[in-house]
């Protein structure tokens, strides 16, 4: 946890990764003009060693990859220059969209409220205002009239580029593990195909995912694509119940200025670890040039509250904002490239006083914002009134909307309340006049909610918003654990994954404490990571359990990097090993530092399995005779199973 | 993570906490001839500021304590001297023991197989086996034929100052919660007292706990109180799927020898943070030695598992194992005081051949043990054919069993296959055989399953073995992450808690990779009481929400101290607070670094309440209206909340 331990993305390699591409011939769009390369991280593997010396290779180890370019070392990435614009073709194709000169940046975008020339100039000399120095294009928007969302598309039965690249991402190895699956009997547990049938609660998770699944689940809104045409940079990725589950990091500004890098490196370390998505929440100064700096480098979707930047344009007096300041700051971002916003468009005046006898009130900051608004005014919330006007801007640039839930619980005490659900019928009501203008969508969830409550979240949400995608913080299970909050919600969430829930927000060990720094962002994302994943083995999600299969026969064969590498974060699980056995031999003993050299559990086994394969053995009872057999050999060699080699 | 922050637990004081005694006159037994004296911690509150200036006291909040005396100032404890024995006059009291010559502790009981006298003084030199100093006492055991089992003694109707005391430790406050709970509307969920009503599948959780209903629990074998009567020093505690969920540490001794001072420390440092037992599952040298330490300063029963023991006289081989052998090492730990054993008695023989085609076989160390001895002789486990026997050595001291899942999946591939419900069932045989001889019983439970097989376990486990207390390890939900097994396996626990398991055996971040140090062992405790928090809180268990009740109003009123000290770990949430806002002033700011003094949504909450108060406006319309009044208001004062005091 220290700070002197921190690392820079660029200085880890995943030890035994490389970065691949599945390539293929763009077959939905443009007759096969484009070519896609889906990205992927492949995990080497060292061969299996039978006893008797044979040696069996074991194949690669393929997962999904949120990285990006940046872990490519044949693309030169360069934070100034920013990522290749992988999308930008495909979206100019599509012949719906004009340049146009886009907004003027003003001191105000970076919270300038009333600083002069001069000090601006001063802040610019000390490299905080720093504008990002590539070239910088034209904003793209929809031409006149035109919804240029992939909902839009995917209602129309186009099967865009992003919906074949997903297709062949969310597959990861799984037409090959589908197949092999079919052969392999569910009884024999030693394939590594072999996967328990999970409980999906009504989920439809296909044998493997088509191109024309993806349409069909963005058309029926059960799935975004989150994807701004100002955003070309993105890998495109889906948040949908029906695909493997995903995570999203926050990151945000220091109070502090922070040098440009260090604000590109958050985004990059948060998905060097999983972050499928991240969020922008900064607030205070140089937030325009911060997401600048974050877009044009990022390879995931970026999400932001727009509220936090039109408060800081009224200098903090939720009171003084107006629908439209609010308005240019959407469009402010939409022109940056924002790929969905939460919009906390369900706060609404009369659920206000719900809130009164609660524990912990309103903890939602963006839902607060305007509570305080709707307060000083005794209106209705202008996110709420404006709705529609809204949709025609995300419409514009296929902004997904990410309705937010302000009223969500911040205390146990507070789980399903009537303000919580009063507000998610209103998200539900929201959904569908978005849906109406072909607007992508998912709705945001709760916050704090003991285990049993947990899943009327989940059921109510289905039922209320048309099984829009459910993207929830945690929830924390407990509120007694300050400094462990990753765990009291990572329960929660990997919960709500299992029953539905299509993105999970990382909580950090920081959480109600301070900002995370770097370790509490790693911490973050890799407990998410393994709760999602957590999830798609519960809901059966083809394919899920091949990685853990993979490493429990790594780990049971005493191929102690093999384990290492298929883990989440194989520097900590080496270093972990290391502490205790820290000789380069130990990695190729065959037991370890809790056991020790003198007895393994799991050696036997092995030496078992071995004399039954010797023996041509198949069932259960012939192996129980093997087994006579071999209690004469075990006993006739002093029972001793340890090669001398070992023990060193 | 880092070594150099280790702490001894004598230099960890709780912040505002204080040992208190609940004391009452033992009116179960010897007509109040004893006084109890039952140890609780009590969290001192400062008190809630009103905006207007006025002050409420804030109660303060009592919560278990597994500590022992080590944490009461006014017992100078020392660890030559070891503990008070509390129970010691309660088990005499009960005439149905006698004190013997017990067995002479030999060499081989430490390990010393072969070494002669000039060697073992040597090891003395060196300090490695200094033996327990304190005056030795005789061992007792149970006069002929006699069981002095708490089973025996709750099945002839007998209320012991063990039931009595641990109806008192149970309760916590919940006599009074219970009765303000009455008064208590369930909507107003500002009181303290409110509480969800839970989800408890079928256990039955009484309103408060009386000692009639331990003595009932624990003679239908829903529940043990594990109790050797040769340890006395134990503050009596119970399992059972109706009391709050609890859970054990493991610690073990190094391979390097470590001092005796550090082997209790272990032990010391674990039920600190929260440990209710503790196993000992050490191996190697000065097994014997180490134990003796342990247990004489141990406030919490002590668990083992004999045959490591045993397999350490046999030089580590075990098909050389006997029943003499194992028998006289029940014997030896039963003298010391050890309270339960694990014994894998259903690890049978035709159930060896299911495991050969797993993935990762056989994980339990002594599962593999007995399954080596199986294969070596091909015959029937001794464990399984002497069971009465053995229940004979546990019925005369009061040991309770912990029946061992010797064929536990040791990997998702693994979980509930046939191997391991082939040994639940015969668990379930044992038990009865158990309970027929007055032998308090648990059942130990897997492992590694995902979330959607977990309950299948809990469910089988209750009909199979006639609901004795489950207590499981874990369960790890995915095997992808090495490293953060405290995770992975929190999820599980938190889950099969909620479903009834009665004890979570903890799992460190090491868990796979090598031994936990100091650090490792808390972040399992803690991880592992959040987790047995969230399941009661999820069952429902009354009273269990009042403390996130409490920490989450300290929350919203900005007491950040009371915060910290409220949580399971303070100092951790201080320092994670620290990092960001260090300043003493910033504990009493009403703002956290997170949304930082320009703007927090807690407080606008507290802001409408506050003037609703003002108002004496008692339901939602009449805060509706409050509210308009309040926004005039607001506006009026610039809309500005905060003091200038706070902003500094």
């Amino acid at each position: 946890m220290s700070e002197t331990k921190q690392q820079h993305s660029s200085e880890v390699r995943l030890p035994s990764s490389r970065k691949i591409y599945v390539e293929t011939n763009g077959s939905a769009v443009n007759n096969g003009e484009h070519t896609l390369r889906v990205p992927f991280r492949e995990i080497a593997l060292t061969p299996s060693k039978d006893l008797d010396g044979s040696i069996e290779e074991n194949h690669p180890v393929r997962v999904y990859d949120t990285s990006g370019p940046w872990t490519d070392p044949d693309q030169k990435c360069d934070v100034r220059e920013g990522l290749p614009q992988l999308r930008r073709n495909w979206i100019l194709e599509r012949e719906d969209v004009e340049e146009y000169e886009g907004r003027e940046v003003l001191p105000q975008d970076n919270g300038y409220l009333t600083a002069g020339a001069e000090e601006i100039a001063k802040i610019k000399d000390r490299g905080a205002l720093e504008e990002f120095p590539a070239l910088r294009r034209p904003p793209l928007r929809a031409k006149s009239g035109r919804a240029v969302t992939q909902m839009y598309y995917a209602k129309q039965g186009i099967v865009t580029p992003e919906m074949e690249y997903i297709a062949i991402r969310e597959n990861l190895g799984r037409q090959i593990a589908f197949e092999a699956m079919q052969k392999a009997n569910g009884d024999e547990r030693d394939s590594l195909y072999h996967q328990h049938k999970g409980e999906s609660f009504g989920a439809s998770l296909p044998d493997y995912v088509t191109p024309e699944f993806v349409r069909d689940e963005v058309a029926r809104g059960r799935a975004i694509i989150p994807s701004n045409i100002n955003h070309p940079e993105t890998e495109p990725m889906i948040i949908g119940r029906n695909f493997l589950v995903k995570i999203n990091a926050n990151i945000g500004n220091s109070a502090i200025a922070s040098s440009i890098d260090e604000e590109v490196e958050k985004m990059r370390w948060a998905t060097l670890w999983g972050a499928d998505t991240v969020m922008d929440l900064s607030t205070g100064k140089n937030i325009h040039a911060t997401r600048e700096w974050i877009l044009r480098n990022s390879p995931v979707p970026i999400g932001t509250v727009p509220i936090y930047q039109a408060l800081e344009k009224v200098n903090g007096k939720a009171e003084e904002l107006t629908w439209e300041i609010y308005r240019d700051t959407l469009i402010e971002q939409a022109e940056q490239g924002v790929d969905y916003f939460t919009i906390h468009a369900g706060v609404r005046l009369p659920y206000i006083p719900m809130t009164a006898k609660r524990t912990t009130g309103i903890v939602s900051r963006g839902g607060s914002i305007m509570a305080k608004w709707c307060l000083a005014h005794h209106e209705e919330s202008f996110l709420y009134t404006r709705f529609r006007e809204i949709c025609e801007i995300m419409r514009a640039y296929d902004i997904s909307f990410s309705l937010g839930d302000g009223l969500r619980p911040g205390s146990i005490a507070d789980a399903n309340d009537e303000a919580q659900f009063a507000e998610l019928y209103t998200l539900g009501e929201l959904t569908e006049i978005a849906w109406e203008m072909d607007c992508q969508t998912m709705i945001e969830g709760p916050g704090h909610v003991p285990m049993h409550l947990i899943k009327e979240n989940m059921d109510k949400q289905l039922e209320v918003c048309g099984e829009a995608p459910f993207y929830t913080l945690g929830p924390l299970t407990t509120d007694i654990a300050p400094g462990y909050d990753h765990i009291t919600s990572g329960i929660g969430a990997a919960m709500i994954g299992w029953f539905g829930t299509a993105m999970l927000c990382y909580v950090t060990p920081k959480e109600h404490l301070g900002l995370p720094n770097k370790q509490d962002v790693k911490e973050g994302v890799i407990t998410y990571k393994l709760a999602a994943h957590a999830a798609d083995l519960a809901k059966g999600h083809p394919g899920a359990q091949y990685r853990d299969n993979a490493l429990s026969k790594a780990r049971f064969e005493f191929r102690w990097e093999d384990q290492f590498n298929l883990g989440l974060d194989p520097e900590k699980a080496k270093e972990f090993h290391d502490e205790t056995l820290p000789a380069e031999g130990a990695k190729l003993a065959h037991f370890c530092s809790m056991c020790g050299p003198h007895f393994c559990s799991m050696k036997i086994t092995q030496d078992v399995r071995e004399f039954a394969k010797e023996k041509g053995l198949e069932d259960e009872k012939a192996l129980a005779v093997g087994m006579s057999e071999k209690a004469e050999e075990f006993k006739a060699s002093g029972g001793e199973l340890y090669k001398k080699k070992t023990e060193d």
